[in-house]
């Protein structure tokens, strides 16, 4: 046999290797974690110019790991919406919390397989708690039917809810199932039917009343209407902290509704669902436990960074049902009550572990600490909505039922399109002065669509100095766009940015 | 207003704090990196044991980054296949380039939203360019037509092909589709076929050829009839490295064939894709750069830890079209030539950056580092193959097209069932010198369903001395099993192992 030798640059870093671009990148993003007060909650003046730094092609020699560095942490990373400043309030933060960064460089070093139970029984285990914890937040029972999988974010949550209530009520001919939904519906459901096969018209939207969350009657007469056509009802997803408006369904009622016509309830709880957590938000919840499935994103409620969705359901049996790629050829897996193989409960079958980036802050600080984190973001929307709400030419549009709320500026006489162009420019004011970042929505039915303006508080960094910056600066904004020209009634002279007032789209992430 | 004061326990970590945790952090994972090769390559025994460690409620307090680290690195990270062991020859290895955790690390502490190109420029425009790298290794024109999306896995990938292919060539309506796949395509194109809502017998085998490669003739007859039964042929999938053989399908001439009845063809290549960087691997997969779509799995062919998949399209405006939500009160994004919204490219709109993964070992290393690693693993399977194939009793079942072969230790007058138990038993045995894991797989047909042993030598961290190590032990396992009585024919005493000898679902990683 011939010897072949190791190639000359080898891509292996022992451990001092290691230990010293640890200690580089420590240093950098250290820095980068000291700094945030000091920089402004978005910038993006520069954008193209940060962007055509990556042409060329790749490179076929390497780079020190310090250029990269400071091109990364010093150059690239400050022009962006600054998702991970304290004053940044826009579409739904989550702030991306250091400790599941590290948690993701352990899971990447160690690389274990976590598709299947056997090839990594503890880090499998360890996500099957994490997501046994989740459940026990939203209240499904202590026992050991339900269950659920970590997905890549909310829009993968939803969709694997849709492939288990279709499989569950319809199997593979599903041509006249019906999914009810509302206009607060996140629009990653619609992507989600479209990407599983269903038609558009397979989609019917239920009324909403006028603080934009579902009316159960309405809800009642669809399914009756949808049957009489000669279709099959089959699902229903209700919103728990809708993302334009914050609006929370009525879950209770919608469940019983639900129970009634055998129909599948699925509870889209992306932005509010972890809100569970504290005793305020369970009881803004109330019902949250009768969904068939629920969405969670911990990297929206539990302060993770991007990349983590969570899809809880009561039944485990059904998801496995869903997902199981049942060949005669396949073995049996190594599902029983304890031993789960998340290949079985999602669509992917390679797929990075995600418990650890959860399971990791848990551990370090308890659930103590999120919950009172949770709650003080509680007691921070309530205090910023009423604040505003005392100013002049302000009127909320949706309450703080969670820690989100909607409101406009409105001058005497200003209305339809000059009324949300007025919007917009109150919001790109507030950007401008840099402490805090906000988005808007187009919001209706029910009502005409109109342009609001949204202070969404979620991020674990975001405390009373960033509100009191918020009230001041969203106050002043308020206070100049309604005395500039720009606010007489008709004028609409009003542009647009995106950057600063990100259309319904952007507030969806 | 209220003053409301930040919680007792803040989540918040200092730069200070942040660097000592990757102190303590880096000396843990670099004693870990630095004993690699005297772990065992698989260690399952205790496996129930230890997932027994993570049972119990969420902590309400917190627990020291010491005792967490002490856990998980010491105690449950060596219970499992070491899928970063340089031995491990199991499935599909990557190796997890500690580089790519070193990344993730970067990602989450700057926690960017990357999935529009607006909120983080930057970085989405690093992730672009790590798609366009790959665009060009597959031979893809240089043109700003092409394009793709990372995912969490080739199982995504395939997903997102699947949905392109169907929303382009059939629209809403598509079930009298029919896509064509061989008993050697990945099960996960049928588990994503099921998902996005066809039925099972809109996916129709095509026959294979001794070597286990498509046969284009029967692709062609297999389209024609399924027109003539009134059907419409879509799509066909074929494989760039099979996951259970390594076959790699007749590219060039499967592409003539799809070209001719106007199908799309996609080619998963997440095994075997990215060998086209060498020149070798060009050669063996030629035609790749014809398919409409490819997968690739960067986790396995560019050596990263596990959750980073690649789908590539020639036409990404293709992807555009199956992926925009395009409802009327949507904006147009960003996308133009240069600036990608990678919402509208996959099913996920909130989702991990996962450029920084691919880019910085790139750019760390240079191409040309991993082109080298690459002919390596080429030159170490070639090498391997035929010193096992020297050995008495060994017939090679498969040959490494490039890095992954398949044999079978073939005692005089053993067949059938006691023949598949013999290569049980002889994985076993391997298996458990511990130097190098090893899995099999079920192949047939054509031929009939026969268990094989497979060697697939793709990690990093792989060199002659592994290579020495399994011909070595594989060479002892099979003279010992061969004399063993269980050898005799006929008595069929093997028993099943299923850490020992993955079936064939497990061969999928």
């Amino acid at each position: 046999m011939r010897e072949l030798k190791p190639p000359a640059r080898p891509l292996e870093p022992d451990g001092a290797t290691l230990r010293d671009w640890l200690g580089q990148t420590g240093r950098k993003l250290g820095a980068f974690l000291d700094g945030l007060p000091d920089q402004p909650a978005a910038q993006l003046t520069g954008s193209r110019r940060i962007a055509q730094v990556f042409a060329g092609p790749a490179p076929e020699a390497g780079t020190p790991l310090r250029r990269l560095l400071s091109l990364l942490v010093d150059r690239v990373a400050p022009v962006a919406l600054n998702t991970a400043h304290p004053g940044y309030l826009g579409f739904i933060p989550g702030g991306g919390l250091p400790q599941s960064a590290l948690a993701d460089l352990i899971t990447g070093v160690l690389n274990r397989y976590t598709g299947l139970w056997m090839p990594a029984p503890g880090l499998v285990q360890l996500e099957i708690q994490a997501i046994r914890w989740l459940c026990t937040a939203v209240g499904y029972p202590e026992d050991d039917r339900c269950g659920g999988i970590l997905t890549s974010g909310g829009s993968l949550a939803n969709l694997g809810a849709l492939v288990a209530a279709r499989e569950h009520h319809l199997g593979e001919n599903f041509g006249d199932g019906v999914v009810f939904v509302s206009a607060q519906t996140h629009h990653s459901v619609a992507k989600a039917a479209r990407v599983v096969g269903l038609r558009r018209d397979q989609l019917v939207p239920v009324a909403c009343r006028p603080d934009f969350t579902m009316d159960p009657a309405a809800l009642s007469a669809a399914v009756a209407a949808a049957r009489q056509a000669g279709q099959r009802p089959f699902l229903v997803v209700a919103s728990a902290g809708s993302t334009a408006t914050g609006a929370v369904d009525p879950l209770a009622a919608i469940a019983d509704r639900c129970a009634a016509a055998g129909l599948w309830l699925h509870v889209d709880g992306a932005y509010g669902g972890c809100f569970a957590l504290t005793d305020r938000g369970r009881a803004a919840l109330a019902g949250l436990a009768r969904a068939d499935s629920i969405t969670l994103d911990p990297h929206k409620g539990l302060f993770l960074p991007y990349g983590t969705g969570a899809l809880l359901v009561r039944e485990r049996a059904r998801l496995r049902a869903a997902f199981t790629e049942g060949a005669s050829y396949l073995p049996a897996g190594s599902e029983d009550a304890d031993h789960w193989d998340f290949a079985d409960l999602g669509p992917e079958l390679s797929r990075p572990p995600r418990g650890l980036r959860l399971w990791l802050p848990i551990q370090l600080h308890g659930l103590g600490a999120f919950r009172a984190a949770l709650d003080e973001k509680l007691d921070l929307a309530r205090s910023a909505a009423e604040a505003l709400c005392a100013l002049d030419h302000v009127v909320l549009v949706s309450p703080p039922t969670l820690s989100l709320f909607t409101l406009q500026g409105r001058p005497p006489g200003v209305a339809g399109p000059a009324l949300d162009a007025h919007q917009r420019r109150i919001l790109r004011d507030t950007n401008q002065r840099g402490r805090v970042f906000l988005t808007g929505a187009t919001v209706g039915p029910p009502g005409p669509a109109r342009f609001v303006i949204r202070v969404c508080v979620l991020s674990f960094r975001t405390h009373q100095a960033q509100i009191d910056a918020l009230v001041a600066d969203l106050g002043a904004a308020i206070a100049t766009q309604t005395a500039a020209p720009g606010a007489q009634a008709g004028t609409g002279r009003g542009t647009t940015s995106a950057g600063a007032s990100g259309p319904s789209r952007r507030s969806s992430q």
